[in-house]
């Protein structure tokens, strides 16, 4: 086994847990945030600057590595790890972030969906915008059939065609610790005949990205190199959610993601539907979810692992987590503000050298300044500093869980975060 | 005295020396190349970064900081080294900045000025490139006159007035270790008449600052908490920059620079001319210049500081510099190449963690995927490689003068950059 997952403690009367999960790049200890790193790099950061922020496996984009650098490139030069110089775990998703905003539009170009979806309040990892990439794919040609998918480059307007055996060769080629199968997330606005057809789909996949797998993955000693995660769709539909999490469920994955895109009044609901089916003994990741109550919500519904790129997008964009509620550091009100950004936290910009001398905080001024100049460190630092604060809300969850005080956790964060 | 300066060893039979110079935030040993900071912040690069390329003095703008976030602010908050978090020594131009772009339009609009000086090879601290920062200030509104310079805010447009006591009163402000004169410089296609002008004002502006200083400046315990520069001009003409040197020299600055915008094959008759009068037992500091073989010049010719954006805006941009001299990373021949950098360069880039397991320095290849796929890393390991390289040339060449061996290092190094 590429993995080894072990459960240290479970939530009473919940369905979550915390957990160790091995990889032949070290440990996690879960529940924990994935750092996204799209195109082998952590946006803004040095692979040191993002083991500072306490992230201890990161997560890069198939679909942008294939197009450029290309996985074969990356395979000849000895995998992603020794590529982006991360040593640590890290993990891919299956280059299926194309199907769902191609997805909706089976058959069809994909413009013309993607413009009715602009204004929805759509979560979803395979939307573009959650890849750490500020490029709009939409109007992007692409086409899904039953064997896989077609597309254009966004790069140069290639062609290429994806599917499940092919996604999965390019992430041995890549080399992460743990892979994903090739899957379809659909839109929540389809229609419920095209849900089922998508995972119907997804599901037919899945045990071709898991056969493939079987059959190619690299051995050491015996030892498969990589892990395989199979993904549960099924939009917003008890039953379709049910009868996914049962098939991948039958499936011999090491692992399972939750996609799709929720609508947010629905995340909950479908967490509690999938993770009640699926077996307890397996970690479980649920795709492109970030933000603090969602964080909340899904450790206390049995998650284990989380990914999302708003930690560093908002980083980069002057959005800050703070204890009290996120604040936009470009505010004029920030411009004489001597403070840390968040005096509770103790991230290495909040926190850094309060015992160096001739070192302090980063003030909310200096940040300020550094935002409104356009200045490169600007990012740097609100990325660092808010990967820290996710990694580190997560972290203080998995305690509260090993304390047997996570629910006044929860309270007592939330009631703050809020205020 | 806010500054200490000691000479170890000088060149045999020249004007160049090794020397040690003492500030109240630490030594910097010279030959030392400056790192620039424009507004208060390395491009790119965590203090802790800048650190790590062996830099021990930084230079920020002045005519930057005027303007944002202004200096009032950066003084309330306890000066540039608490604001920006580098404890280390730090130096600020004098806002002269303008002076070039605006001088040769004595009484003027700019604009068709610069229009003219566009095409031109001119080296000079004061175009607008020289500043680290992208923006074009040839389109300004702006006028010089024997009292000062009137000026346009590139960022609102506000009308601000700079004279000799306020660029001083602003460097104040701003609290950086060493701070130079208010200057102008000049463009070397002036008449005879303008640059004679242009340096009598600039004359009147040093005593000026010097007077404003004396009288202003913040003491502790009876000592100057700031050294200030006095700025030798007068073109390319050998009088004017002897006459120029003699009159600087005999107003009691704690150091020189020499200013000026050069024409290549000009530079070291220039440096030579004035070095030669120049007081010794005093630094000197060559404003805006970094390229290998002008440091190898102005080192053999007694300049004893350099400061220059080339070697983070080249770092930006893919240019790298290696000791068979300037690669683009960016070009196709480097997309499969698993060296380093610079086999000879021990950077944190090329030389990184080759003790450390599971780390190696990293490759063209990745740098060269990163640059191309636009991911903020790469100008950041670039600007760490490129500072590092061009601190450690300077280093190198004060070994080579400690060591009595300067004339065949110099030799043989430029041998292989222009190999």
């Amino acid at each position: 086994m590429a993995i080894k997952f072990f459960i240290e403690k479970e939530f009473a009367g919940g369905l979550g847990r915390a957990g160790i999960l091995e990889t032949l790049h070290g440990i996690i200890n879960t529940p924990a945030f994935v750092t996204v790193g799209t195109k082998a790099t952590v946006k803004a950061l040095t692979p040191e600057q993002v083991k500072e922020t306490g992230a201890q496996v990161v997560l890069a984009n198939t679909y942008h590595l294939y197009l450029e650098p290309g996985a074969e490139r990356i395979r000849s030069f000895g995998g992603l790890h020794k590529f982006m110089n991360w040593s640590g775990p890290i993990m891919t998703d299956s280059g299926g972030f194309q199907v769902f905003s191609l997805g909706a539009a089976y058959g069809k170009q994909v413009s013309k969906i993607a413009r009715a979806q602009t204004n929805s309040h759509v979560l979803t990892r395979q939307n573009p915008m959650d890849s750490d990439v500020d490029e709009n794919l939409f109007g992007t040609l692409a086409k899904v059939t039953d064997d896989g998918v077609s597309f254009r480059s966004h790069l140069d307007g290639s062609l290429h065609y994806i599917m499940p055996e092919k996604s999965i060769e390019i992430q041995h080629d890549l080399g992460a610790d743990i892979i994903f199968a090739f899957d379809e997330c659909t839109s929540p606005r389809e229609t419920s005949r095209y849900q089922e057809e998508a995972l119907e789909r997804t599901h037919r996949w899945a045990k071709r990205s898991l056969d493939y797998h079987n059959s190619h993955v690299l051995q050491n000693n015996g030892i498969k190199t990589q892990a395989l995660f199979g993904i549960v769709q099924g939009g917003r539909e008890e039953s379709l959610r049910k009868r996914s999490a049962e098939f991948i469920s039958s499936l011999n994955f090491d692992g399972f993601g939750i996609g799709g895109s929720f609508i947010k009044e629905d995340m909950e609901t479908v967490v509690k539907w999938v993770n009640k089916i699926l077996p307890a003994e397996k970690p479980r990741h649920l795709l492109g979810i970030g933000e603090p109550e969602d964080l909340f919500m899904g450790v206390e519904n049995g998650v284990d692992l989380f990914d999302c790129v708003a930690p560093t997008r908002n980083g980069r964009g002057g959005t800050l987590y703070t204890s009290r509620g996120k604040i936009n550091i470009r505010n004029a009100e920030f411009r004489e503000d001597v403070g840390p950004i968040d005096a509770d936290c103790s991230c290495p910009v909040c926190d850094q050298g309060v015992n160096l001398p001739g070192r302090h905080p980063y003030t909310r001024a200096y940040l300020c300044h550094l935002y409104r100049a356009h200045e490169m460190l600007g990012g740097t630092l609100g990325s660092m500093h808010n990967l820290y604060f996710i990694i580190n809300l997560v972290k203080r969850m998995r305690e509260s869980i090993l304390n047997g005080n996570f629910p006044e956790f929860k309270k007592e964060f939330l009631k703050v975060y809020h205020s």
